[in-house]
């Protein structure tokens, strides 16, 4: 690729950094160098610019909810516990249901849990796990287009269920999912006959600084977040609560309880700053996102052969994000494409990064939704943000076609 | 403390940063953007750094071992999981217990684990709550000189137990604890009838560029270690295991499946390149830490009342860490003395930052040292680093005397 300008089409898997905010916070993080739980002046120093973040952060998340949206219910309901990842964020609500499982007569046999099929691998993995654990799982499978029905989510619940976990905008092919009506049909499922406390976690990682996605609207128990999906810095997330729970992870006793361990104030100021500015005009980034989104989709489906997946999808459909989009070469392999665009100063992945590293060739998400295995195996996954042109579109549908017709068999 | 100048004695809660090495990390993490899971060339290289940062780390820990060591019996035994924090580089190896013991028949009810009275919360609370859940566990005490006898601890394994924990050098009293001796121990009880895998883990937290340690000379299975103790950020740690391990907490995959999560790239940098300046000249730094210690040590004793912790402790003794003195001062509590130095720009804490969170005005590392209560309620801890000098310990002695003179019942 040396010589040709980068075209970074992976915001998905993390985004290019806010270098001047981080270094600024570096600087501020420096100066307020003590432990945030020590009693003395530096300590508190460092505490109360760790508390700021908190605050900031957690009042983005409830009520910069973009387009659209409907006024936060309640105010502050929920409180910000800063985590080391977006995926360490996904995992303390599902830890905390096998640490309670494991305190109750009847142990783990007494607990079921529901995910959808298309979770990202920090719950998907983690829940399989749980599984051989002992605990019991529901899988719930999405419709072709890529969507979690609430009425399927309603129907695997049973008087044993403790936690339902639904992302907000799937990872590999944007699909957002209708977490309102998922969130009440697990609210009224736990006020039922033998009502019961029922966790419903979503992650919401892709849909920060994306689209309009509030905790506070949706009946959320928990929401994860990752700061360098954001232009922050990776190694630090957010898990927003509403509902107590007991992390299986102990210390310190830091951030509640829930996360022990010195505070990352360097990524805590850094993370509020980066998704306050990510918040900025959200709805004029969404109109850009969906001009993009619409030259990228219209284009692909002008190269002979290269379809969107799911095929369903249209430009400035609600029920996608516009900057994730996923589509197939077929008679090319994915990851042959990949590379040869990354050769080309193109970047872009096939599925997430997390799940090619928990395994390599397969396609959890494509497959739940049916889509045959070849289309699926030619798939690459286009990610784009706040500083993406149409002209890198255009460069990018460009070299797609002219590589694909030379490549595909 | 407005216009007096400031004085940090609490580096074992946390030191201050190496801005200047802090600063280029995170310009070179900013170049090298890419979720190093990627398989693009933006991934490639953040990878290549990381994994850089990983060997480098890997060596410093292994080999860097300060004076009089032994040179490590293998090469490259162990290799380097980063983590979000020190606490989180303890909780993987404990965790790790209780996901083996709920796969096999028997579950956790044939699991023991043993650690010792003094640990840090992130051992003990998570061994305390491992217990609650039904695991095995036995409490080994120190002796009244802080320092945890390899022959209790050998007394206390079983044919059931799985995990032993010791720390290298206690946070509180700065106790070097015998972690060759009690490896050993639990190496042969491994290898003995009905030969069994035991995982001896060490938090090496305070031992990191302050004394000698290698976790490679002391039959250890795995050590945790933390950034921001040895002039790094907050936010991340590191895990050196030398036997296979699964997590509890699961998703991507990444740091061979023990830590998932996009991976922290600034962190990881930052924390390699301060650990090897931590470890430029140990030998110096120990004599130079050492005539600060007997400074210190003998001042505190010439204030009428005022003890040693453990009472024992004599100035130059290779039991203990001479960057942490623990003292006491009856008839001031601990908390008070604390405030009222920090309000003369002084900074120490009684106890660990971590353990006051915890619980408050409790003394678990002092009470099992079978110190008096009184003793332990008026204690404090001193803890220096790298760029203290002789006059700090003579402001501090002299602030003390008079603090204590004045204050005291």
């Amino acid at each position: 690729m040396s010589g040709k300008e980068l075209l970074y089409l992976d915001w998905a898997a993390t985004s290019p950094p806010e270098t001047k905010i981080l270094q600024e916070c570096l600087e501020l993080s420096c100066e307020s160098f003590g432990n945030p739980s020590s009693a003395h002046d530096q300590g508190k120093q460092a505490r109360s610019l760790l508390e700021d973040a908190r605050s900031s952060l957690a009042n983005f998340l409830e009520h910069s909810n973009g387009p659209g949206s409907k006024p936060p219910v309640k105010k502050d309901r929920g409180k910000i516990v800063f985590t080391g990842s977006g995926t360490e964020a996904d995992q303390i609500p599902l830890l905390s249901v096998l640490r309670s499982a494991l305190s109750k007569p009847g142990g783990v046999k007494n607990c079921h849990i529901v995910v959808s099929a298309i979770e990202h691998p920090a719950v998907f993995a983690q829940a399989t796990l749980l599984e051989k654990l002992g605990v019991r799982l529901t899988v719930v499978n999405p419709g072709p287009d890529g969507r979690v029905s609430p009425e399927k989510i309603r129907e695997a619940l049973c008087p044993h269920t403790r936690l339902v976990a639904v992302m907000a905008v799937n990872n590999e092919t944007g699909a957002v999912q209708n977490t309102e009506e998922i969130g009440k049909a697990v609210q009224e499922a736990g006020a039922g006959p033998g009502s019961r406390e029922i966790i419903f976690h979503v992650d919401a990682v892709q849909a920060l600084g994306k689209v309009p996605f509030s905790p506070d609207s949706a009946f959320v128990s928990s929401a994860a977040f990752s700061a360098h999906k954001v232009g922050g810095p990776r190694g630090v997330g957010a898990l927003w609560i509403s509902k107590e729970m007991e992390a299986l992870g102990v210390g310190g006793g830091q951030e509640g309880g829930l996360r022990s361990g010195t505070e990352n104030l360097f990524g805590a100021l850094a993370f509020s700053r980066c998704a306050a500015k990510a918040a900025e005009n959200l709805d004029e980034r969404l109109a850009h996102a969906r001009r993009l989104e619409t030259s990228l989709i219209e284009g692909i489906r002008l190269i002979p052969g290269a379809r969107i997946l799911p095929e369903c999808r249209m430009p400035g459909d609600g029920a996608f994000s516009p900057w994730i989009v996923n589509a197939t070469f077929p008679g090319l392999g994915g990851e042959v494409f990949a590379r040869a665009l990354s050769d080309e100063g193109i970047a872009v992945s096939t599925g997430s990064a997390c799940s090619h590293l928990e395994r390599r060739r397969s396609h959890r998400v494509l497959d739940a939704m049916a889509i045959p295995p070849e289309l699926a195996f030619s798939s690459i996954r286009i990610s784009f943000g706040n500083t993406s042109r149409t002209r890198d579109i255009e460069r990018f549908l460009s070299v797609t076609a002219d590589l694909y017709r030379r490549l595909k068999t």
